[in-house]
């Protein structure tokens, strides 16, 4: 009968790509370690004060603000957390998403800032389906995203803003650019983003090299509320087709996931990099 | 009912990746149309003289011989083919390899040079088996077969050598290399290896954005022999294992070989050249 790798203990948690069954104790254990070494590795939290995490309410940034928490309370006590939630008016999704939210803050006693999209810029992202950015919602909504939260965590004064990238949504990316040949796009995937404007915040991403069953798990250990709809607007989306074909790949290249991100990240990256001037950023 | 694309006759071949049907006379035109655009566009044929053709008697290598005979008659009448292939030695594969070759360049009226590997050499690629070299026996071969091919072109003069890779097996390779991060192998997948050293024959793919599929047309198109074996010694390896992924891909994202190439050709390369440094070569 399959043990806990570690500890011989009756396994919770199936991690494929490393072959390995863990307990629930393990899971998180070896979740926090790889977190924490990811934090490490790329410096994301060197000489940090105030980390806003952006918190929308999924599995993947739950599992980002618990952990950051624990690693606040336990490795980096000078650091202060604020979790940020945008709610984007989404009829019967977009209000469970804040009640989540809301919940997991004052759960761990983090404090929260909630920007309510249509009461404060007069317009929801359903609303933008109307309009000519319609037809790819799911890129429109990420920008918008991009932009507040940026904002925000800029006026809350954080010197980090923390997302809940996983390493499938990095992998969906990399497939997207790498196809299309899109250098300049292609460069911008990494862990961390340092700022390189007084406006912007540095972004990390501790996440990126953890699954988002890896992230599920962990919501799961760590019995916190996990949302049971996913968001009505993304449905048959073009990403969500694309992380179906990712899963697929990864089933008749076992390791995919991992190979393809660190062979980016420590040999073509650098090449690239070399070879294409970042743009220069207006405000 | 489906007509021909271009004349409106009754249809012999779908192109599914352009969503087109075709007779039989129009596929003809269309293949060669698109090989000779891809021979000038890469300036394939450029000052040449005599172009050695590495015909294995598979399907690509026999299209490949054919249709460079017609752009030969056709189109640059002062260049001289040779068809050249090496005998591997593998049983119930090899000798009928040879027979289909030696048919093709007879109904030709083509030039041929058979290279007995056993003979030749004192060994065969089924004694390769027993090496240290056996458990990839594909790659051995393939190590073989470039290093005597280009021997072979230039013994007997030629200032190119021809072979039949095609898109598929091209993207085989593309996708095996991004996915390791292998910048010193990316940087070889390209249409034209200019020699660049005196024993080297430069090399040309005029196949290179033609599918499996559309030398399989033209060789049944033009009526020529086909090979009705697979090498026994690739059955079930890894190269056949993911050129059915990338069919599987190419159904989830049409077009998904062409763009590949396109953009690792146009966008991805010409920035990798930059950053790397092409190795020196030993003789």
């Amino acid at each position: 009968m399959t043990r806990c790798r570690f500890c011989g203990g009756s396994p919770a948690y199936v991690i494929e790509h490393a072959g390995m069954s863990l307990c629930k104790d393990c899971f998180i254990k070896y979740y926090e370690k790889k977190v924490y070494k990811t934090i490490l590795k790329h410096g994301m939290l060197k000489d940090a004060d105030k980390v806003a995490v952006a918190v929308s309410g999924g599995k993947d940034s739950v599992a980002l603000l618990k952990v950051l928490h624990r690693m606040a309370s336990e490795r980096f006590p000078s650091i202060s957390l604020v979790a940020v939630h945008i709610n984007l008016g989404i009829p019967g999704y977009s209000d469970r998403c804040q009640a989540v939210v809301e919940d997991v803050c004052r759960s761990l006693g983090v404090n929260y800032l909630i920007y309510d999209l249509g009461r404060e810029e007069g317009y929801t992202i359903p609303d933008l389906r109307s309009t000519a950015l319609g037809r790819r919602i799911c890129g429109a909504c990420g920008t918008v995203k991009r932009y507040l939260m940026n904002k925000l965590a800029y006026e809350v004064e954080a010197d980090r803003l923390a997302t809940g990238h996983n390493l499938d949504d990095t992998v969906e990316l990399l497939l997207e650019f790498y196809l299309r040949g899109s250098v300049e796009e292609i460069i911008r995937v990494k862990p961390v983003a340092w700022s390189n404007h007084p406006k912007l915040v540095t972004k990390i991403k501790p996440l990126i090299e953890l699954t988002e069953r890896e992230n599920l798990y962990y919501v799961m250990a760590q019995g916190l509320p996990i949302l049971e709809t996913e968001c009505p607007l993304a449905k048959g989306s073009r990403m969500l087709r694309r992380k179906k074909l990712i899963d697929m790949i990864e089933r008749e290249i076992p390791g995919f996931k991992h190979t393809f991100y660190k062979s980016h990240l420590k040999r073509l990256l650098p090449k690239l990099e070399q070879a294409v001037e970042e743009p220069e950023l207006a405000e």
